[in-house]
């Protein structure tokens, strides 16, 4: 039976900071630069969802991926039009790298997946950068 | 000697529609919903090919990728501007989903692949959905 | 006070043949090739929907956006998952040329713009092929 | 002598709200929606930059676009990673919709352009949105 | 009768230098920097070909693309994969600036449309650059 | 502690040939076609730098993809705006095809990732052809 994996993309635009309050101002701005700026920034966030599994001989899906924008759009609901820093109580205490919000959104979005297994997130913060994460 | 993967991308205009025939029709509105749609749909479908091996000393090529793009071409001249489920023999008796597609052109590309070895395809069927396969 | 252009993006899926039916099979194919092919293709269609006017001074917009995605997706819901040729009652007796369409699709959608006035209409058939319309 | 315009693309990330202090916090929240959200979002915004001349016969530019992107970058520097209702001087008083935005950006760029003349801004704020603005 | 316009995109890679025989070495450098290199630099060149016309009612078409395509590509024939400065007998004398070649191509090109009247030619450089002529 | 990839895409342009001295001009061209036109073509290319690590937990990052992008320039700074076959000294000798390409720079890349460690490049010399090397 082959392996396939399906990816969809969602999208969400909200506003952060990268700034450690374990930091001074003078070590955030050193190490963070613009992206310290104290009265926010944002982008346009892009998640690419990857999903494994083997085609199912009934319908030829892994997974309905209108079932897979769903369980995404479930989580990234809440932080679409959202400051990542502020209003999200599952990223308190994270600092909102593109690193640290592609773990934080497999941590939320893993369980939901129904079925296959979620195999890859890709996060682009813009169209030049993005973070990977596979789950391990 | 390095390994390096080389991909050529591709493209096709289908329509099909999502319909198992030992469904009732309510399973397959209730499963497939608009992809069901009786009287077919479409897409332009973008075909990316990696061939993988280790490049010729005398061209500096894994593979000559315009080889690459004919060997392709030869498929999906089978498959463009036809109807997926109805025009193309070597689809019978397949649910055209794009991981059942994609399985399909593998089996079909990888033997006329000239050089190297077909090493993933992956198959967009619009900007925002796609699925990759690697050959097992 | 300035004129501003607003535009949406909007995109549908759907399937099509170019044939016209007062002319024999075999101009049907010399005229249009593989695009009259018997059996329906399809494409991912965009359409960018354009709107002009003025700022209204107290929200700042020609238009909300968020109503001509909803006055847009009213008109081409009728054509997602559709075939263009059979489906759609205010499609009948048209040939379905990106020029019909996007000139069928401004007939339609004009009336609806809550405000402003509709400038311009682009219908995107493939990446690399698109059809423009301004109403005249 | 030919008439040639030209174009040169630029970027900038921000924070925004879309909220009018004149109204209430219900009349708020009715017409912006999620775009008004307290604590702020942001976007990835592309400008478009439209130049209107005729080539000089000695260098073969109608402007030297990269004369046109040291001017827009002045002009964006001010925005970049910056929150658009609360850092920018020369945004106060402006509700940051993208048509003001555009408006208030052509004014501020228009008189640095150093030959032919400003033609035309595109502002997207999202790859589905934009706003178009040619000075009149 | 509806006045649209159709566009095809097509594309070709090719090697340039800005560099104007008239002028001393020093002010090559100065005006053109880095595009004076002096063995060649090169681009993907993308061009959209815009067409304007009544939809024949016949056909639907303005003018079939497919002859839109074939019309340009013999003409970018003579430019893909050739170096513009040297090779091109219809580009000699010609600095070759996107303004001077969006002109040197519209002039070749305009004459073989087989159907409407060329509207407009935008020549990409870069994906952020561009150079858009309407025949004025 | 999660291992993430992050990537930051460059760019630059420049102009090759694919020419073996070894072989004769009629070798030459029957291997490598338009490529090998006697004087050069050209590319916009694109090259995605991919690192691979832990995110520190001081900073949220694998990497400052600032760094990544300043490492990135340092080595297509001297790429940019010139041969491929005859102006960069650490090119003397390959010929430059994609796949070349992509080794060269990786080796010259590696040393100078400031932390995490490379892990792919994907050096696109169209947005349809890419070379992909991780390394091995």
């Amino acid at each position: 039976m082959p392996t396939v994996r399906v990816t969809r993309r969602v999208h969400f635009s909200a506003a952060h900071r990268l700034h450690n309050p374990a930091l001074s101002a003078e070590e955030n701005e050193r190490i963070f630069g613009l992206c310290n700026s104290p009265n926010w920034h944002g982008h346009n966030y892009e998640l690419d969802v990857t999903v494994e599994g083997t085609p199912d001989p009934v319908t030829g899906y892994v997974v309905d991926l209108g079932h897979v924008r769903a369980a995404a759009e479930a989580v990234i609901g809440d932080l679409d039009h959202r400051n990542l820093n502020v209003d999200v109580p599952w990223l308190q205490g994270i600092l909102p790298s593109t690193e640290n919000l592609v773990v934080a959104i497999w941590d939320r979005l893993a369980p939901s997946i129904p079925s296959g297994r979620l195999a890859r997130l890709v996060l682009w913060e813009t169209p030049r950068n993005s973070a990977e994460y596979s789950g391990e």
